[in-house]
């Protein structure tokens, strides 16, 4: 089952200028910024409710980010729903025809257990399944 | 202040066919659809946490939905910031140097108070404040 919105991943051309508009016009603070080599992106936090709002600056050229940023130009790269069970979200999804990218959860940013559903079956929004923190 | 992200605004070709995926897929109830004539959209509401996501489908090929999926393909369009003062919250971002689309909260869905930032302030992402309901 899903019990929130965990985060919602927005590329940015680069994290030291968009920063400035998280925290002094949304007025947020940024919690952390650290690069995830095996992803190719630099990330930067902020929390707001229940949610985090994710900047993703690509690091390489071939970044999953790069790709997205010279298609569609920056902005809202994926959403990222919290389910208390990622393996039978994936089942669920399976059984209602939708295609996956993770068949079984694979090791997200801080332990956690994420998996994505294939674009196609999803309406045009990259959507991610992530359990807690384990 | 901004207290939590208010709703996640998706576009989409049809809500008839996206419909059944937030259904099945992520497991959530559409609480309400609805047409818009002011903006030329029909909207379909999910709660999700405290969250909705809502999807949008033009209802003419003149909607700036219409011209969003046009240019970027169904995704998402926008992300509201739900903000205890909204007539505060543009001061603020005009005092940090964001260009605003409404000087002025105007009225949205629900008697809720809204105002759009200016996309070329907000790294890609359109980004609206909006009160509680009144």
């Amino acid at each position: 089952m899903l019990t929130k919105v965990d985060h919602i991943g927005i590329a940015v051309n680069s994290i030291d200028e968009a920063v400035p508009f998280y925290e002094n016009v949304l007025g947020l603070k940024c919690e952390n910024i650290e690069e995830v080599p095996s992803q190719k992106v630099k990330t930067a936090f902020f929390a707001l409710g229940e949610v985090h709002l994710e900047l993703l600056e690509p690091t390489s050229p071939d970044s999953p980010i790069a790709k997205f940023l010279e298609k569609k130009g920056p902005g809202v790269h994926h959403i990222a729903y919290r389910s208390n069970d990622v393996q039978k979200q994936l089942e669920t999804a399976t059984a209602a025809g939708c295609k996956l990218i993770n068949e079984t959860p694979i090791e997200g940013a801080g332990g956690k257990k994420v998996a994505f559903l294939h674009p196609k079956s999803t309406f045009g929004v990259l959507s991610e399944f992530c359990s807690e923190k384990q």
